[in-house]
Protein backbone atom coordinates (compact mmCIF):
# COMPACT_ATOMS: atom_id res chain seq x y z
CA UNK A 1 0.00 0.00 0.00
CA UNK A 2 1.01 3.70 -0.84
CA UNK A 3 3.01 4.81 2.03
CA UNK A 4 1.42 8.62 1.35
CA UNK A 5 -2.21 7.09 1.11
CA UNK A 6 -1.49 5.27 4.46
CA UNK A 7 -0.51 8.07 6.42
CA UNK A 8 -3.17 10.28 4.57
CA UNK A 9 -5.97 7.61 6.08
CA UNK A 10 -4.49 6.79 9.61
CA UNK A 11 -7.50 7.83 11.78
CA UNK A 12 -7.20 7.09 15.12
CA UNK A 13 -9.65 3.92 15.09
CA UNK A 14 -11.50 4.14 18.29
CA UNK A 15 -13.99 1.66 17.52
CA UNK A 16 -12.63 -1.39 16.87
CA UNK A 17 -14.40 -5.46 16.14
CA UNK A 18 -13.65 -8.07 18.60
CA UNK A 19 -12.45 -10.44 16.11
CA UNK A 20 -8.95 -12.07 16.66
CA UNK A 21 -5.71 -10.76 14.94
CA UNK A 22 -3.30 -13.55 13.54
CA UNK A 23 0.15 -13.75 16.03
CA UNK A 24 1.88 -13.25 12.77
CA UNK A 25 0.50 -10.05 12.15
CA UNK A 26 1.30 -8.54 15.59
CA UNK A 27 4.87 -9.89 14.72
CA UNK A 28 5.04 -7.54 11.78
CA UNK A 29 3.72 -4.40 13.42
CA UNK A 30 6.73 -4.93 15.83
CA UNK A 31 9.30 -5.57 13.24
CA UNK A 32 7.95 -2.23 11.45
CA UNK A 33 8.21 -0.37 14.67
CA UNK A 34 11.74 -1.67 15.28
CA UNK A 35 12.65 0.21 11.60
CA UNK A 36 12.37 3.11 13.30
CA UNK A 37 15.50 5.14 14.58
CA UNK A 38 16.44 5.58 17.66
CA UNK A 39 19.59 7.59 19.30
CA UNK A 40 22.86 6.02 18.40
CA UNK A 41 20.96 2.73 17.00
CA UNK A 42 20.28 2.00 20.73
CA UNK A 43 16.89 0.14 20.49
CA UNK A 44 16.23 0.62 23.44
CA UNK A 45 12.60 -0.71 23.22
CA UNK A 46 10.39 -3.53 24.35
CA UNK A 47 6.54 -4.64 23.22
CA UNK A 48 4.17 -6.14 25.45
CA UNK A 49 1.11 -7.70 23.67
CA UNK A 50 -1.59 -8.39 25.80
CA UNK A 51 -4.59 -10.71 24.53
CA UNK A 52 -5.54 -12.54 27.45
CA UNK A 53 -9.28 -11.41 28.48
CA UNK A 54 -8.87 -11.15 31.90
CA UNK A 55 -5.57 -9.01 31.71
CA UNK A 56 -7.55 -6.64 29.28
CA UNK A 57 -10.71 -6.62 31.42
CA UNK A 58 -8.41 -5.17 34.38
CA UNK A 59 -6.42 -2.89 32.40
CA UNK A 60 -9.90 -1.72 30.65
CA UNK A 61 -11.62 -1.50 33.89
CA UNK A 62 -9.49 0.93 35.47
CA UNK A 63 -8.98 3.43 32.66
CA UNK A 64 -12.46 3.58 31.75
CA UNK A 65 -13.63 4.45 35.68
CA UNK A 66 -10.58 7.05 35.77
CA UNK A 67 -11.04 8.63 32.55
CA UNK A 68 -14.55 8.40 32.45
CA UNK A 69 -13.77 10.64 35.78
CA UNK A 70 -11.34 13.16 34.14
CA UNK A 71 -13.68 13.80 31.61
CA UNK A 72 -16.36 14.47 34.02
CA UNK A 73 -14.24 16.81 35.15
CA UNK A 74 -13.76 18.83 32.75
CA UNK A 75 -15.89 22.04 31.39
CA UNK A 76 -18.50 21.07 29.26
CA UNK A 77 -17.63 21.69 25.63
CA UNK A 78 -18.24 24.95 24.07
CA UNK A 79 -17.95 23.31 20.53
CA UNK A 80 -18.56 20.44 18.33
CA UNK A 81 -15.45 19.29 17.67
CA UNK A 82 -14.63 18.87 21.71
CA UNK A 83 -17.88 17.53 22.63
CA UNK A 84 -16.83 14.48 19.81
CA UNK A 85 -12.86 14.58 21.08
CA UNK A 86 -14.36 13.88 24.74
CA UNK A 87 -17.05 10.92 23.51
CA UNK A 88 -14.38 9.77 21.31
CA UNK A 89 -11.66 9.32 24.65
CA UNK A 90 -14.78 8.07 26.51
CA UNK A 91 -15.88 5.47 24.17
CA UNK A 92 -12.19 4.58 23.84
CA UNK A 93 -10.74 4.06 27.36
CA UNK A 94 -14.90 2.24 28.11
CA UNK A 95 -13.95 -0.34 25.36
CA UNK A 96 -10.36 -1.05 25.99
CA UNK A 97 -11.24 -4.31 27.17
CA UNK A 98 -13.34 -5.40 23.68
CA UNK A 99 -9.93 -4.42 21.81
CA UNK A 100 -8.51 -7.96 20.75
CA UNK A 101 -4.78 -6.69 21.30
CA UNK A 102 -3.42 -3.91 23.57
CA UNK A 103 0.18 -3.47 22.57
CA UNK A 104 2.18 -1.43 25.20
CA UNK A 105 5.42 0.27 23.94
CA UNK A 106 7.96 0.74 26.65
CA UNK A 107 11.56 1.36 26.93
CA UNK A 108 14.42 1.65 29.72
CA UNK A 109 14.02 4.53 32.61
CA UNK A 110 17.71 5.81 32.30
CA UNK A 111 20.59 4.97 29.14
CA UNK A 112 24.36 4.02 29.32
CA UNK A 113 26.51 6.86 29.76
CA UNK A 114 23.86 8.46 32.14
CA UNK A 115 22.22 10.14 29.03
CA UNK A 116 18.90 12.06 30.18
CA UNK A 117 16.58 9.79 29.19
CA UNK A 118 13.32 11.96 29.49
CA UNK A 119 13.29 13.33 25.80
CA UNK A 120 16.31 10.54 24.47
CA UNK A 121 13.59 7.53 25.38
CA UNK A 122 10.33 9.45 23.82
CA UNK A 123 12.24 10.28 20.53
CA UNK A 124 12.71 6.49 19.78
CA UNK A 125 9.58 5.11 21.30
CA UNK A 126 6.81 7.63 19.82
CA UNK A 127 8.37 7.22 16.17
CA UNK A 128 8.07 3.30 16.49
CA UNK A 129 4.58 3.97 17.69
CA UNK A 130 3.86 5.43 15.23
CA UNK A 131 5.67 3.10 12.30
CA UNK A 132 3.56 0.40 14.15
CA UNK A 133 0.64 2.01 13.58
CA UNK A 134 0.97 2.92 9.99
CA UNK A 135 1.52 -0.81 9.43
CA UNK A 136 -1.22 -1.70 10.91
CA UNK A 137 -3.57 1.07 8.77
CA UNK A 138 -1.20 -0.73 5.92
CA UNK A 139 -2.48 -4.29 7.03
CA UNK A 140 -6.10 -3.25 7.51
CA UNK A 141 -5.79 -2.98 11.20
CA UNK A 142 -7.34 -0.17 13.07
CA UNK A 143 -5.48 1.29 16.06
CA UNK A 144 -5.07 4.72 18.26
CA UNK A 145 -2.17 6.04 20.19
CA UNK A 146 -2.84 6.65 23.62
CA UNK A 147 -1.36 7.32 26.74
CA UNK A 148 -3.98 6.02 28.85
CA UNK A 149 -1.76 3.90 30.48
CA UNK A 150 -0.35 6.64 32.36
CA UNK A 151 -3.89 6.87 34.40
CA UNK A 152 -3.01 3.22 36.03
CA UNK A 153 0.70 3.17 35.42
CA UNK A 154 1.26 1.37 39.01
CA UNK A 155 -1.56 -1.36 38.71
CA UNK A 156 -0.59 -1.99 34.44
CA UNK A 157 3.18 -2.23 35.96
CA UNK A 158 2.57 -4.77 38.42
CA UNK A 159 0.06 -6.75 36.32
CA UNK A 160 2.16 -7.36 33.32
CA UNK A 161 5.23 -7.64 35.84
CA UNK A 162 7.47 -4.96 34.34
CA UNK A 163 10.59 -4.59 35.93
CA UNK A 164 11.97 -1.28 37.87
CA UNK A 165 13.70 -0.09 35.05
CA UNK A 166 11.25 -0.35 32.34
CA UNK A 167 8.55 2.17 31.54
CA UNK A 168 5.45 2.53 29.12
CA UNK A 169 5.33 5.47 26.83
CA UNK A 170 1.95 4.40 25.25
CA UNK A 171 -0.47 1.90 24.70
CA UNK A 172 -2.19 1.01 21.24
CA UNK A 173 -5.59 -1.18 21.13
CA UNK A 174 -5.37 -3.08 17.73
CA UNK A 175 -7.97 -4.53 16.11
CA UNK A 176 -9.97 -4.26 13.20
CA UNK A 177 -11.94 -1.37 12.15
CA UNK A 178 -15.50 -1.08 12.78
CA UNK A 179 -15.66 2.10 11.00
CA UNK A 180 -13.82 3.30 7.67
CA UNK A 181 -10.28 4.48 7.36
CA UNK A 182 -10.79 7.95 5.99
CA UNK A 183 -8.86 11.29 5.16
CA UNK A 184 -7.31 12.63 8.55
CA UNK A 185 -8.75 15.86 9.04
CA UNK A 186 -5.87 18.60 10.25
CA UNK A 187 -4.98 22.59 9.99
CA UNK A 188 -3.10 23.57 6.57
CA UNK A 189 0.19 24.02 6.29
CA UNK A 190 0.32 26.97 5.84
CA UNK A 191 -0.45 27.69 9.62
CA UNK A 192 2.18 25.33 10.61
CA UNK A 193 4.87 26.15 8.38
CA UNK A 194 7.46 29.01 9.36
CA UNK A 195 10.38 29.80 6.97
CA UNK A 196 13.62 30.59 8.24
CA UNK A 197 12.54 32.12 11.32
CA UNK A 198 9.48 32.38 13.43
CA UNK A 199 7.95 35.59 11.79
CA UNK A 200 4.76 36.26 13.11
CA UNK A 201 3.09 33.95 15.00
CA UNK A 202 -0.09 32.51 13.02
CA UNK A 203 -0.56 29.73 15.42
CA UNK A 204 -4.83 30.17 15.83
CA UNK A 205 -6.34 30.64 18.81
CA UNK A 206 -7.52 27.63 20.93
CA UNK A 207 -11.47 26.62 19.75
CA UNK A 208 -10.00 26.95 16.07
CA UNK A 209 -7.09 23.95 16.23
CA UNK A 210 -9.25 20.52 17.24
CA UNK A 211 -11.50 19.66 13.56
CA UNK A 212 -12.51 16.08 14.14
CA UNK A 213 -10.06 13.43 13.34
CA UNK B 1 6.02 3.97 -3.08
CA UNK B 2 4.92 0.79 -0.50
CA UNK B 3 5.13 1.51 2.68
CA UNK B 4 6.61 -1.16 4.22
CA UNK B 5 9.05 -1.09 1.39
CA UNK B 6 9.75 3.06 2.75
CA UNK B 7 10.05 2.05 6.45
CA UNK B 8 12.42 -1.27 5.83
CA UNK B 9 15.26 1.30 3.89
CA UNK B 10 14.65 4.44 5.97
CA UNK B 11 17.85 4.35 7.42
CA UNK B 12 19.43 7.63 8.94
CA UNK B 13 20.92 9.71 6.01
CA UNK B 14 23.95 11.25 7.71
CA UNK B 15 25.62 12.10 3.90
CA UNK B 16 23.51 14.82 1.89
CA UNK B 17 24.44 16.74 -1.50
CA UNK B 18 24.36 20.21 -1.04
CA UNK B 19 21.74 20.07 -4.05
CA UNK B 20 18.54 22.40 -3.31
CA UNK B 21 15.51 20.61 -2.10
CA UNK B 22 12.18 22.08 -4.09
CA UNK B 23 10.02 24.05 -1.61
CA UNK B 24 7.09 22.44 -2.75
CA UNK B 25 8.79 18.88 -1.47
CA UNK B 26 9.11 20.90 1.75
CA UNK B 27 5.38 21.60 2.05
CA UNK B 28 5.21 18.00 1.56
CA UNK B 29 7.25 16.82 3.81
CA UNK B 30 5.17 19.21 6.29
CA UNK B 31 1.79 17.88 4.74
CA UNK B 32 2.95 14.00 5.62
CA UNK B 33 4.21 15.10 9.02
CA UNK B 34 0.93 16.47 9.87
CA UNK B 35 -1.16 13.48 8.94
CA UNK B 36 0.49 11.92 12.84
CA UNK B 37 -1.97 11.50 15.65
CA UNK B 38 -1.76 14.19 18.49
CA UNK B 39 -3.53 14.09 22.17
CA UNK B 40 -6.95 15.31 21.43
CA UNK B 41 -6.03 16.15 17.87
CA UNK B 42 -4.73 19.05 19.29
CA UNK B 43 -2.21 19.29 16.27
CA UNK B 44 0.05 21.43 18.76
CA UNK B 45 3.49 21.63 16.43
CA UNK B 46 5.36 23.95 14.58
CA UNK B 47 7.87 23.47 11.52
CA UNK B 48 10.60 26.20 11.60
CA UNK B 49 12.21 25.62 7.80
CA UNK B 50 16.04 26.76 7.80
CA UNK B 51 17.74 27.16 4.18
CA UNK B 52 18.97 30.56 4.55
CA UNK B 53 23.31 29.64 4.80
CA UNK B 54 24.33 32.31 7.13
CA UNK B 55 21.98 30.67 9.67
CA UNK B 56 22.77 27.28 8.63
CA UNK B 57 26.30 28.07 9.36
CA UNK B 58 26.07 29.50 12.97
CA UNK B 59 23.59 26.72 14.29
CA UNK B 60 26.06 23.71 12.38
CA UNK B 61 29.54 25.80 14.12
CA UNK B 62 28.00 25.59 17.63
CA UNK B 63 26.57 22.33 17.49
CA UNK B 64 29.66 20.83 15.49
CA UNK B 65 32.14 22.32 18.21
CA UNK B 66 29.71 20.73 21.40
CA UNK B 67 29.45 17.45 19.72
CA UNK B 68 33.10 16.98 19.13
CA UNK B 69 33.62 17.77 22.32
CA UNK B 70 31.18 15.88 23.53
CA UNK B 71 32.45 12.91 21.82
CA UNK B 72 35.73 13.10 22.62
CA UNK B 73 34.68 13.08 26.54
CA UNK B 74 33.02 9.74 25.70
CA UNK B 75 35.08 6.54 27.20
CA UNK B 76 36.91 5.29 23.80
CA UNK B 77 34.42 2.55 21.88
CA UNK B 78 35.26 -1.06 22.44
CA UNK B 79 33.55 -2.04 19.61
CA UNK B 80 33.18 -1.62 15.81
CA UNK B 81 29.33 -0.60 16.36
CA UNK B 82 30.26 2.27 19.03
CA UNK B 83 33.11 3.14 16.71
CA UNK B 84 30.68 3.38 13.99
CA UNK B 85 28.11 5.28 15.60
CA UNK B 86 30.51 7.88 17.14
CA UNK B 87 31.98 8.48 13.82
CA UNK B 88 29.06 9.48 12.23
CA UNK B 89 27.41 11.65 15.26
CA UNK B 90 30.38 13.74 14.61
CA UNK B 91 29.74 13.73 10.49
CA UNK B 92 26.28 14.80 11.16
CA UNK B 93 27.58 17.62 13.67
CA UNK B 94 30.08 19.14 11.29
CA UNK B 95 28.24 19.09 8.38
CA UNK B 96 24.85 19.93 9.17
CA UNK B 97 25.57 23.51 7.52
CA UNK B 98 25.87 21.26 4.22
CA UNK B 99 22.48 20.14 4.41
CA UNK B 100 19.99 22.09 2.10
CA UNK B 101 18.07 22.16 4.52
CA UNK B 102 17.27 21.99 8.63
CA UNK B 103 13.68 21.26 9.70
CA UNK B 104 12.88 22.11 13.41
CA UNK B 105 10.05 20.33 14.66
CA UNK B 106 8.11 22.56 17.38
CA UNK B 107 5.70 22.30 20.05
CA UNK B 108 4.44 24.11 23.14
CA UNK B 109 5.67 24.47 26.45
CA UNK B 110 2.13 23.52 27.50
CA UNK B 111 -1.27 22.84 26.31
CA UNK B 112 -4.70 23.71 27.30
CA UNK B 113 -6.62 22.50 30.68
CA UNK B 114 -2.84 22.15 32.56
CA UNK B 115 -2.07 18.73 30.55
CA UNK B 116 1.72 17.72 31.93
CA UNK B 117 3.85 18.62 28.97
CA UNK B 118 6.85 16.73 29.15
CA UNK B 119 5.44 13.21 27.67
CA UNK B 120 2.02 14.43 26.43
CA UNK B 121 4.06 16.84 23.83
CA UNK B 122 6.63 14.70 22.48
CA UNK B 123 3.89 12.19 21.50
CA UNK B 124 2.92 14.08 19.23
CA UNK B 125 5.98 15.63 17.89
CA UNK B 126 7.82 12.54 17.20
CA UNK B 127 4.97 10.43 15.50
CA UNK B 128 5.05 13.68 13.42
CA UNK B 129 8.63 13.87 12.96
CA UNK B 130 8.72 9.64 12.06
CA UNK B 131 6.06 10.76 9.15
CA UNK B 132 8.47 13.60 7.99
CA UNK B 133 10.84 11.03 7.37
CA UNK B 134 9.16 8.35 5.68
CA UNK B 135 7.55 10.96 3.49
CA UNK B 136 11.57 11.94 2.62
CA UNK B 137 12.19 8.71 2.14
CA UNK B 138 9.33 7.99 -0.06
CA UNK B 139 10.31 11.53 -1.98
CA UNK B 140 13.53 10.31 -2.37
CA UNK B 141 15.10 12.06 0.40
CA UNK B 142 17.46 11.86 3.34
CA UNK B 143 17.08 12.59 7.18
CA UNK B 144 17.96 11.79 10.28
CA UNK B 145 16.27 12.19 13.26
CA UNK B 146 18.65 14.14 15.99
CA UNK B 147 18.21 15.87 19.18
CA UNK B 148 21.63 17.93 18.85
CA UNK B 149 19.54 21.13 19.15
CA UNK B 150 19.44 20.48 22.32
CA UNK B 151 22.76 21.33 22.54
CA UNK B 152 22.19 25.16 21.67
CA UNK B 153 18.96 25.42 22.35
CA UNK B 154 18.86 29.39 23.80
CA UNK B 155 21.40 30.14 20.40
CA UNK B 156 18.95 28.69 18.37
CA UNK B 157 15.83 29.68 19.97
CA UNK B 158 17.63 33.01 19.88
CA UNK B 159 18.37 33.17 15.81
CA UNK B 160 15.15 31.95 14.50
CA UNK B 161 13.20 34.01 17.15
CA UNK B 162 11.08 31.44 18.81
CA UNK B 163 8.52 32.68 21.55
CA UNK B 164 9.07 31.46 24.79
CA UNK B 165 6.11 29.21 25.01
CA UNK B 166 7.55 27.21 22.20
CA UNK B 167 9.88 24.45 22.48
CA UNK B 168 11.75 22.31 20.23
CA UNK B 169 11.88 18.74 19.79
CA UNK B 170 13.91 17.43 17.30
CA UNK B 171 15.87 18.80 14.16
CA UNK B 172 15.81 16.89 11.00
CA UNK B 173 18.79 17.80 8.25
CA UNK B 174 16.86 17.37 4.53
CA UNK B 175 18.44 16.71 1.92
CA UNK B 176 19.39 14.01 -1.36
CA UNK B 177 21.07 11.72 -0.34
CA UNK B 178 25.23 10.65 -0.72
CA UNK B 179 24.86 6.99 0.14
CA UNK B 180 22.73 4.51 -0.57
CA UNK B 181 19.15 3.71 1.18
CA UNK B 182 19.37 0.24 2.12
CA UNK B 183 17.58 -1.52 4.89
CA UNK B 184 17.98 -0.34 7.96
CA UNK B 185 19.55 -3.80 10.53
CA UNK B 186 17.90 -3.84 14.12
CA UNK B 187 17.36 -6.84 16.47
CA UNK B 188 14.63 -9.55 16.40
CA UNK B 189 11.37 -9.50 16.82
CA UNK B 190 11.51 -12.06 19.27
CA UNK B 191 13.83 -10.25 21.56
CA UNK B 192 11.78 -7.31 21.56
CA UNK B 193 8.15 -8.59 21.98
CA UNK B 194 6.67 -10.20 25.49
CA UNK B 195 3.87 -11.91 25.11
CA UNK B 196 0.76 -11.24 27.78
CA UNK B 197 3.46 -10.21 30.37
CA UNK B 198 7.41 -9.50 30.64
CA UNK B 199 8.62 -12.78 31.73
CA UNK B 200 11.86 -13.68 31.58
CA UNK B 201 13.90 -10.29 30.54
CA UNK B 202 15.39 -11.32 27.19
CA UNK B 203 17.33 -8.09 26.70
CA UNK B 204 20.36 -8.01 25.38
CA UNK B 205 23.45 -6.86 28.02
CA UNK B 206 24.96 -3.45 26.54
CA UNK B 207 27.44 -3.94 23.65
CA UNK B 208 25.41 -6.76 21.82
CA UNK B 209 22.68 -3.85 21.37
CA UNK B 210 23.97 -1.52 18.61
CA UNK B 211 24.30 -2.88 14.99
CA UNK B 212 24.78 -0.34 12.61
CA UNK B 213 21.95 1.29 11.19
Amino acid sequence: MDVFEVMETCRAMRYLKPDPVPREMIEQLVFYATRAPSPRNTQEWDFVIVTDEATKQRIGDVIGDRITARVASYPPPDNEADRRMNEGSLTLAQSLANAPVLILVCGPTDYPRGRPIEKWGWASLFPAAQNLMLAARALGLGSTLTTFNDHADSEIREWLELPDDVRIACMLPIGWPARDFGPVRRRPVDEVIHWERWQPDLRPQQGDIAPKD
